[in-house]
Formats: structure tokens, sequence, C-alpha cells
């Protein structure tokens, strides 16, 4: 069996993932909404050789949000732009089922896909944020189950759109004529439990035939639904036994859905502070730590419980259990680690919002230390690589220059993009037109 | 009184505006999907100091539509994109309010003005094929009075929506850890006759404060939602008295509404045939005419009344002016004008159709005669400039390199922008944000 290759993706967040990252003193405030700044980190990884830039998203924010989502830009104009400027690397976008018509979204990246030579990728998320209904008119935010069942229609819709061309329909001679074959141009005509969707989608398909699907929920839904349909699996992990777990169980899964596992990538969050020595990446931790306050830190851990008020108990009282199980209807699966965790280390209020406001992780030390752990989780089965953020300014140049250098080294990461696609990029298979399929199938 | 200074947009329409344009020799077949051939557009309008790029779009195609409506790219996504390879020139999209959530509509503007640094323009329409509703799971298509009533309220939602941020509710003071004015971020709490939106929306105010509101209806009905609330119109002119009376009304109901009429343009299609002399012009002309067939100008003109079939009809015979009255429903102006072109000069259907599918417009001669003609609309008050359509390969770079110097030297157009922003380069006013004018008052 030859070695498995670490799949990177790196995560475009503007001010930073962390409540307070922005007052880091290299941060440029206005990071989130600065174009160049977007640009600068695109072609800083592009140049790492990563397989894809990564945007997140939400669709409501209130005073209390954090700076990271308060103001910043919307996935598919940034990575549309991001386009332009870049050659090779993959551009996944994160867009809700819950508030997004499937029409407009298949066919944004769709043209997304056909603007960047096919390098186009959706996070399918089911928003899970309360607020976001009353931005879209609507009563109340859907139950768990019933958004990953929206999410399975809603996908299947979207690819179907995906598929309204052959890739052989657009005939376009000038001597006849003809422009369109007609009967390679496909209607969907669904109709199901929530979406009416006739078609066909007025782009055709792009070189890597669709865009690659990505998710991001740990649930028990969201494994399945990962294990059912997509091609890329986003995904926190407190450690590596943790991570094998996860790993062995959703690979499984997928095999128990009929699916070639090694089609489904699996890949942790990572957020490296790299130093020349451990004492210097040690530091560089310390000062991100040291720029939250409990304030903040408290908000940031009621994110993960439906914006609950942490900041009416006693920080340095236990954490406060009971309550905060209370408030888990969404976002199961932080939540739940959440509670976990503090109930097995015995945390105060303030332990625990402080390390949810910014979370050590597994990636503190020199480049070869950093380069040794993620050997350790990829050759462990832990992971088929990681979704990087930038901890702190500078970050992102230093692990291209310092820590991908060792890691094609070892031979377990590429030197160079394999094709012009994001699929030819991760070594995914291009799904066969389900119209041509079935075509092949009529004409036995 | 100063001389008045055209405006000029340029129109990407990827295989062009007719039905069988793309037969061009010239012409690259693959041009709507074809990025590099979008940016090379959007580079030669930028030499000629163009104000902008405007990308129109409809949301839904069935075989017999135009190989330009079939496979293109999504707006939004392709101006994004541009944006990251220009400098200066606007970047105007079209998206309908009858079939995208308020919410992200306002998002992805605001998003791209950010992205281009204050350039973005919003075409608002009321999506007018019948075969749209179809793809968003509704049961059938809005009259056009309430599609109009529908874009009054839509564009409130959405302007409101920018308006969320006032321009320094962004602290971000990294000493005192402040990063928002609480204060100064605002809900809309938006609960109307269609829409429903809480917001506040999660992107700050561009550099030119809002977008530019572009507008492309000339019914009654689109006429007074110009007047009331757009910035430009894009608006379809058969001649100089017609353009004039058009003019003279539009900016009359400006007037009427309480407005500025010089903060509305009026901007009428052309579509220039240049040659080095007139016969030339001509044969570039003919070309072009002489390569859609019959059956393709029937189609063409069934467009305009609701895709009727006008193919079962006796081509030479008078044109079934009973029957096509029938089909009119929506988009009243196009159909409106072609009857009475046919009733006028007694047009066989044949005639009509051609005339359809290919418009001679005005604007066919030399680069002095063609800078003559839009001297003499622009003097005579016909319009305040004209939208572009490229009319054979090749005649974009013609006008930026000969008539656009003819046009400079007599005083009638830039030889370079004035400003960053879409809003500078236009002259238009930045709007007041609708919070911070209420904060004042309320200081008062």
């Amino acid at each position: 069996m030859s070695q498995s290759q670490l799949k990177l993706g790196f995560i475009l967040h503007g001010v930073g993932p962390g409540w307070d990252d922005w007052r880091h003193p290299d941060a440029p405030v206005d990071a989130s909404t600065n174009f160049q700044f977007y640009k600068k980190q695109a072609q800083a990884a592009e140049r790492g050789k990563f397989d894809y830039l990564f945007v997140a998203d939400s669709v409501s924010i209130n005073a209390r949000s954090s700076p990271h989502y308060l103001n910043r830009f919307e996935p598919l104009t940034i990575l549309s732009a991001l386009a332009a400027v870049t050659e090779r690397i993959g551009l996944v976008g994160t867009a809700t089922v819950t508030y997004t018509e499937a029409y407009n979204l298949a066919r944004q990246f769709a043209s997304l896909d056909h603007i960047s030579g096919g390098r186009a990728g959706w996070n399918v998320v089911t928003s899970w944020l309360e607020g976001s209904a009353a931005n879209f008119g609507k009563a109340e935010h859907l139950a768990h189950d019933t958004r990953y069942r929206l999410a399975e229609e809603y996908l299947d819709v979207v690819q179907g759109l995906w598929d309204s061309w052959e890739d052989d329909a657009l005939v376009r001679d000038k001597a006849t004529g003809q422009f369109l074959d007609a009967d390679k141009l496909h209607t969907l005509n669904h109709a199901g439990e929530f979406l009416s969707v006739k078609g066909p989608l007025n782009i055709s398909r792009s070189p890597q035939g669709q865009p690659v699907i990505f998710q991001a929920g740990s649930s028990e839904d969201g494994r399945n639904f990962a294990a059912r349909a997509a091609e890329a699996i986003f995904t926190h992990q407190e450690n590596l036994t943790e991570a094998q777990a996860f790993y062995a169980d959703v690979k499984s899964r997928a095999v128990g859905f009929g699916r070639n596992p090694d089609q489904l990538y699996i890949l942790p969050g990572a957020r490296p502070f790299i130093g020349s020595t451990i004492a210097e990446a040690e530091a560089r931790y310390t000062e991100l730590a040291g720029l939250v306050s409990l304030e903040n830190a408290l908000r940031a851990l009621g994110r993960s419980f439906n914006d609950h008020n942490f900041s009416v108990y006693d920080p340095d009282a236990p954490f406060p259990e009971q309550v905060a199980a209370e408030g888990v209807k969404s976002n199961q699966s932080a939540s739940g680690r959440i509670l976990a965790l503090a109930h097995e280390e015995g945390l105060s209020l303030r332990e625990v919002a402080l390390r949810v406001a910014t979370p050590r992780g597994h990636f503190i030390g020199t480049p070869e230390l950093i380069a040794d752990r993620f050997q350790q989780w990829l050759d462990g089965r832990g992971s088929d690589g990681f979704n990087l953020f930038e901890s702190v300014p500078g970050q992102l140049e230093l692990f291209v220059d310092e820590v991908v250098p060792i890691l094609q080294k070892r031979g377990i990461y590429k030197t160079d993009y394999k094709g012009a696609t994001f699929r030819e990029t991760l070594g995914l298979d291009v799904p066969e037109n389900r119209n041509t399929a079935r075509r092949a199938i009529a004409a036995e």
C-alpha cells in the first residue's frame, strides 16, 4: 500500500476564529472585509500547495456575536474573487440548505466551478444559530433531525440540477447552426417533502463534473449524512484517540452505505502554533490566550448553548452543567464535548470558558514537531489531513516555509498539484452524470 | 451649465445577445462560461474608462431558449471574480426580487461592494419568464403590478439591511478591547406585505455607502419604480424622438417624487456596428443578421410573448397581431413595442421576427458617426449615456480605440476615472445611513 498523502485545507477567517484574535498586535483589524488580506492568504496557501481554501459562514448576528461572525465576506462572492487570483487551489464555501433557494445555490456553485476551471466545493450546513430564521421570514428553526432530512433532499436536488446538462449536450456547430442537443438537456422535475424544483439548471457541468461535497457536522445525524453523501468531513477532535474512534466510525458507516471509504476524507481542524523553539511556540499560544476577556470567553462558550448567558453565574464555581445541558438544542457535538470536558476534569466555569475561547490544540511546537504530529495522526488513521486555522498572524507563512518542506521530504505531502481540477488534486472520482447513466441503461 | 458627460456601461453577454451570434466566425462558442473571455472584455472596457460592466440574468431555461440564456455565469459570482482583476470600473449585476431571499441578496451585493472597494450595482428585476416559478417551488408567477409592489418592499428591505451598520459602528480598539459600538448596529425588524426580515446584516457598509440601484423595466409600473427608487435606468428606445419622450417622462416623474432628476441616469441600450467606412459597418450588420435562421428568429420573437410558438403561422402572411396581443402578460414594454412596429409598418411575421432577432439600431457607421449620434442623443436629452452591447467580436476594442478618443476630445466623456468608488465615478450621492439620520433627529 502506498503512503497516504496529507490533505490540507486553509480556513480563511479574516480577523480570526477566536473572540479577541483581532487584538493581536499584528492583526489587521479590518481583515474580515479586506480583499487584499484574503488574496494574500489565498496565494500563500497556494504557494504551500494546500488542497483548498475554506470559508465558514452563518446567516445571523446580534450585538453579542463574535467579531469574526459580525462583519465578513459572504462565501460565494469572496471565493469567486479569489478564483480570479489563484490557479490550482480548491475553493470550498459554506452554504446553508435551510435559507437558500436550491436553484440559486446550485447555480452559484456551478458558476464558481466554471469560473475557477473546476475548483469549487460546497460545505453543506444546516444553520444552527437560533436567530437565523427571523432573517428569512421563518417562524422557527427546524429541529435537528428535520434539518438533516432536508439536507439530504436538498443535496439530491442540487446534484440533480448539476447534472442537467450531459457533457456532450453543447454541440455548438457553427456550420449547421445547432447549438444544443436538446435530448441531452434534462429537467429534474423534483417534488419531495421539502422542495419542488423543475430545472434544468441554466449552466452546464464544469471540468470536474460537480463541486466537491464537504460536511461539517459530527453529531449522529451529521455522521450519517457525511458517510452517505459527503466527500470530505470537517470535524473537531480533542485528541488522537478520539480522532481514531471518529475516523473508524465514519469510514465504516461509509462502507455500510456501499461507498469506497477512501473517497471520503476526514479532516479535523488544526491550529498550529509554530516557533523556532517549543518555548517560542508556547509563548505565542500564551499571548493569544491572554487577549480574551472573561466576558468574551463566556460569550464564546454561550455560542454552543444557544447563546446562553453564562455571565450570571459565579465564574469560579463549578461549571453549571444542569443549566448548560438544558441549553443544548443544536450544534450537538460541540456542546456535548464541552459538557464532557467540564464534567471529567471538574472545571470551574471560568476554566471551561477560557479553554473554549482559546483551545490549546495539539500542535504547539517546532516545525519538526508539528510535522511529527501530523504524520502521527495520518499514519495512525486519526485523519486524512487537516483544516488549518492560522493561530496568530504570520503562522501561515511559517507553516508554508517551514512545515511544508518537512512533510514533502517525508513523502506524505505533494510537491505540486497533480491536476487542474479540485477533484484531480484530491484524487476524488468525477461523479457520473445521472442522466447520462440513465441513457446508458436505456440503451442496453 | 457645464457640458453633460456621457455615462457608458458595457454589457457582458458571453456568446452575444442575439440568437445566432455565436455562429459568427470570430465568436468563441464557449464565451458564456469562459472566464478568460469575460476578463478580457472587462479589462478592455476599463481601458476605455467605461463607467460599469453590466450582467443581465434570468432564472429558467428550456430547450428552446436562446444560446445566451441557456448556459452562462451567474451574475454575483462572475462580477466578484471580475472585481479581482479590475480596479475602477463599476460592477452591476441583475438579480430578481421574486426568487431570492432578501437577506442573501443584500449580503451578496454588500460583499461584492466590499471586495471591489465600493464598485457594486444592483439591477433590480422582477423575473418575467413564466417558467421561473417552477424552479423555486412556487405555483404561479406573480401578476405584473404585484411584482412591482413586491419590488418596492424588497428594495426597501435590502437598503435597510445595507444600513444595519453605522459608519463608525466598528470601533476596533485593540487597547480597550472594544470591537463594536453596539448602539450603532441596528436591527431592521421589517414585517410587511411580502417580507419579514429582522436583521442586522452581517456585513458593514462599503466605501460607497450602498450599491447603486439600476432598474430595467420601461412599463408604466417600471417607470414609476425607477423614478422613485433607481439611480440608473437601462431602457430600450427605438429612436431619438421616442427616447426624448421617455427621458422627459421619467425625469419628470422623478421630480414628482421629490428627487433631483440629475441623480437618475437614463441609459438606453446601444449596439454599434463600427467600420472604417459606412459600407464596412453595414457589411458587419448584414453578416450578423444573416446568421439567424427563421426558426430562431421566431423563437426570439416568442420570448416577448410568453414563449408563444409563432412557427405555426405562415411567415409571409401579415403579423398575427390578435394572437400576439393575447400572449402579452409580462415584459409589457418589449411586446407593446413589437406590436406597434408590426401594425404601423404593416410587416409580415417573417419581417417582424428578423427585425426583432437582429435589430439594426441607430449606431452603424464610422467612429466619427457613432460619436455624432451619441452626442446627438446626449445633447438632445434622449439619454445620459448608453449601455453598450458588442455587436460582433472585435467591436469593443474598436470602440475603445477609435470612438472613445473622439468622445474625449469633444469633452463629453471622461479621460480618467474621477474616484475610487462607482458612486464617485457616476457623480451619485452617497445615501445617508437611515439609522444615522434617525439618531441625528433624535439628538436634536
